[in-house]
This record gives C-alpha cells, structure tokens and sequence, in this order.
C-alpha cells in the first residue's frame, strides 16, 4: 500500500528551505506532485524550473533530479575508494535510491539497503525514477525496509563499506548520528571498514560537523570531513565525513583512484579533486579539524 | 551630499535575491539601516543575523560583512598574482571598497579606483566600514567618481592589472561586458597585462560567462574561468574570467605563488589551492571552455 496522496489542489507558489537563522533558499513550485504523510514523515515532491522534481522531507528539499548526482557521488564514490577491495556495501537511509545507484557502478558483490521509511522508497521510483535509476533491481542489492539501528545492532553480517544517508540530526535521525551507532557500524566493518555520513552545513551546522567528528573518533583510525557544493542544500556548501580503518581517504594516491574510476563517467566527483575535497578554506579549517 | 535616506520606519522582513527562474535565496532582516535612491540605483544596507550588515543594489546582495573576503580575495589575489610585477592597479566598480582593500595587501605603488555611484562608497565607508577598511586613505590609492567606460576610453596612463567589480550585465553595467571595453582595457595594460571580472553565476548565468569569455577572447592571450563560493550570491557556485597577456594564470607555480603571498593571510583563497579554482567539476567544464 502506498501513501495517500492530498486531494487538495495547490496553487503555484514558493517552498522555503531554511538555513541559518536568518537565512533560506526558496524555490517557485510548478506543480505539486505529490503529498502524503508517512508513519515518520511528510514527504513532498514539486516540480521546479531550475531543478525538476525536488523530494522534500519534513519540507526540507532531500534530492533533486537536476543536482542530485552531486551528493550521491560524493558520498559514494569517496568512502567506497578508500576502502582496499570493497565488496559488500551498507547502506543505512537513503530511501531515493541515488545513493545506491551511484555505489553499484563499483564491482561490489553485494548491497544492503536499511530504509526505515517504505513510502519515501515508494514515492520516489514512481515519481522521480531517473534518481534510482535500476538500482532496487540490481541482483546485488537486498532492500529492507526496518529500523537502520535494530539493524546494526543486530546483524551477525559484515560489509566493507557503510553509508548513512541521513536527514538532519533530529527526531528518528538523530540515533544515526551517536557514538553507540558508529561503534556498531565499527564492529560490522571489520579491520579495513570504512564509513560515510552526511555531516551537514560547514556555514550553519557547524555543531552538527563537530558532532559527528566526536562521536566517530573512538571507532575509527582516521576521521576525515570532504567538503562538496550541493545547490539545492541551504548554504550549498557541504560538509561529508569518512571514517576509515587501515588507509587514510585524504592521502589516497591520484593514479589508484583513476584505475579504480576507470569506466566510472562522473559530473562531480574526480580523483584529479580528490585531494582537494579534503583540503578546505582557511576559514573553514577549524570546523574540519575540530 | 550624502544619499537621503528613507524616512519610512520597516518593519522584520525578508529580502528576496532571485537566483535561476525558480530558485532564490532570502533573508531575514533584523534592521532596515538605509535605503536611498542614488541616480544610479537603490542603494539599501540591512542587517542579518548570518551575515551581519548586507550592502544591496537594485535589491541584489552585493557584499555582506560576513562573506565579503571569499569574493574579494578571489578577484584580487589570482590577477594580481598572475601578472609578473604588478605595480599599478586599475578598479573600475567596486565601490564598496572591499577590492581596493585586499589588493592594496600585495606590494602595489598606485591603485586607481573609477566609481561611477558616488552613493555606494559613502554609504558603505559610513556603514559597513570594515570592507573597505583604511583603503580610501591609503596614498597609494586615487578614487575617481566618473563613468569607468569613458575612463578607460580616455585615459593615457598605463596600468599592470584591472579588476571589474560590476553589477550583473544589465542597465549601466552592460557596457562593462563588451568587446569594447575589454579592448581598451587591454590596451591601457600593455604587454604583462592582466584583466579580471566577475563573471556570473555558473548554474543560471552561464550566458554571461560565455558573453565575457567572448568579448575578452580577441583582446588577451590567455582567458580562463575560475570559480568560488559565496553564500551570499545566488547559487553560491561563482565564476571569475581572468585575461592574461604574457602568463597562464591557470598554470602559476604553488612555489612563487606561496613567495609571492608570504605574510598576507586569507581565508578563502590559497597558493595551494590555485590550480583547483581552475579545474571546475565535470558538469561545469563546458561552460568554462565556452
């Protein structure tokens, strides 16, 4: 069963996406798409000139069809390079399905997807099918759809890579952001384990940046926040952070990623940037090395 | 004369800055501090909690107190440092003082500013005096309140390196986007010289982009875009168009540039980081070989 779509008809207007304070990114809606309620969210889709179809989550814009390669490449194809022979991939959230499409490109043998929320799933094949793509299709990938930290709490498997695709630290997401979760996710990645979260605005959410930093610290030898340009995230500048086991992903060595890359045609992310996405502004060298 | 500023008390608002057809970012006013009318345009600085004091014209953010160094250590370091012994320095716009202040950091012995807007350097040095700081009573600087075009038409002087610091190419600032104008400017420059100017927005702007590169094309031997961020710009992503005659600013050297910024601290803009501003993400590639 689906989500129940709002009958009301909705007139052209403008969804604002606060950042700061006194700060927001707004966007003219086209059409509304979509409406509905889940058992842990309000999920939107619009229509936008500039971006396509936008999902929006709790009204805060999640992904679009226009740039959402941008982030499913950084938080893909950084974490899964910076693992020796990645085989079995995690994924905990990231219920659009782009950020499994983007790791599928690499030779993995097996791709777990815990999404909590089924209509996000749902909605997002049916109405914006270019961002899944193939993906929950693919004989690798095994969709479940539960709780992520039952998940990790529970499991007896191991992977070599995880990712959390996650919304902001708040409500249900806010337990995909503590220690007791990394320190799972440490257990089932095992000596060359490597992981990714999305750590939020390097302008605004500096506390959010320090947060994840603290609590990946014990579990993992080298902690590493990547910085990328996501247009339709408040601030647009955005902050990653990887955790890896047994190689540093900030000193990964160009001619390696390249092979590794070679057939792997991106928009965003390039192994010649590689270096450079871990080496922020002055101005922004605190919130990463905090 | 001052600007007269507007009697009517306003109440906490948002300000709109429309980026795309359908995106633009916004921001809370927290106080009106000045909006006048200059025969130019509408001159208004508010203040936000984010970005403190706003500087903007014909309601466009032009320049925050808080982000103001990212834009201009982007359009005076890289020319400057592009041209093999800049002395003499050109700024048609700018008025907000900013440029003039970071550049008159490297070792300059004359710095010409032509400000057509009279308005916008008293409303700012009164203001938001941090962006221009001391740079109005430096004696190497000489600021000039006349129409730049007709400036450079006229002038006999010679000059190592300009900036443009304009408006978007609409209105006045139109004629700062032609063929004719980067003409003169070349020829005020001579053999070493180097151009610089802002050149739009890289997501819903990409027509300026490909006009500047056009127009500056036939009168330098290298051009080449860069790119930045600024939150306070719509789209944050944010294009620079350098002309060099003699120097590839794209392929400086890390060691002479290092030299060459030694004891000038930034916060945006690094020796390091140089060739990376160069190098835009693959989905922008086109745009900057246009």
């Amino acid at each position: 069963m689906g989500p129940s779509p709002s009958e009301a008809p909705r007139t052209d207007t403008w969804i604002t996406d606060p950042g700061g304070e006194g700060f927001a990114q707004t966007y003219r809606v086209e059409a509304w798409l979509h409406d509905s309620r889940s058992a842990y969210q309000h999920i939107q889709v619009v229509e936008n000139k500039d971006f396509g179809r936008m999902l929006l989550l709790d009204d805060a814009v999640q992904t679009t069809e226009r740039d959402e390669f941008i982030y499913h490449e950084l938080l893909s194809h950084v974490p899964i390079l910076s693992h020796p022979s990645p085989r079995r991939l995690l994924i905990i959230g990231g219920g659009d399905g782009g950020l499994l499409r983007e790791a599928l490109r690499h030779p993995l043998t097996h791709a777990t997807m815990v999404e909590i929320d089924g209509d996000v799933i749902e909605v997002t094949r049916r109405l914006i099918p270019s961002i899944p793509g193939d993906a929950f299709n693919d004989p690798r990938t095994r969709l479940l759809v539960e709780d992520g930290i039952r998940f990790v709490r529970e499991t007896t498997e191991s992977f070599d890579v995880a990712l959390v695709d996650s919304t902001d630290p708040k409500g249900p997401s806010l337990v995909l952001f503590t220690s007791e979760f990394y320190g799972h996710l440490a257990r089932v990645l095992g000596s060359d384990g490597v992981l990714a979260v999305q750590s939020g605005s390097p302008l605004y959410q500096q506390d959010v940046i320090a947060l994840v930093r603290r609590n990946m610290t014990p579990h993992f030898r080298s902690v590493r926040t990547y910085l990328g340009t996501v247009p339709t995230y408040p601030g647009v500048l955005w902050s990653f952070t990887v955790g890896a086991q047994s190689r540093d992903p900030a000193a990964l060595d160009e001619a390696e990623l390249s092979r590794r890359m070679a057939g792997i045609a991106t928009r965003y992310y390039t192994p010649a940037a590689h270096r450079s996405l871990f080496a922020p502004p002055p101005f922004l060298r605190e919130v990463f090395a905090g």
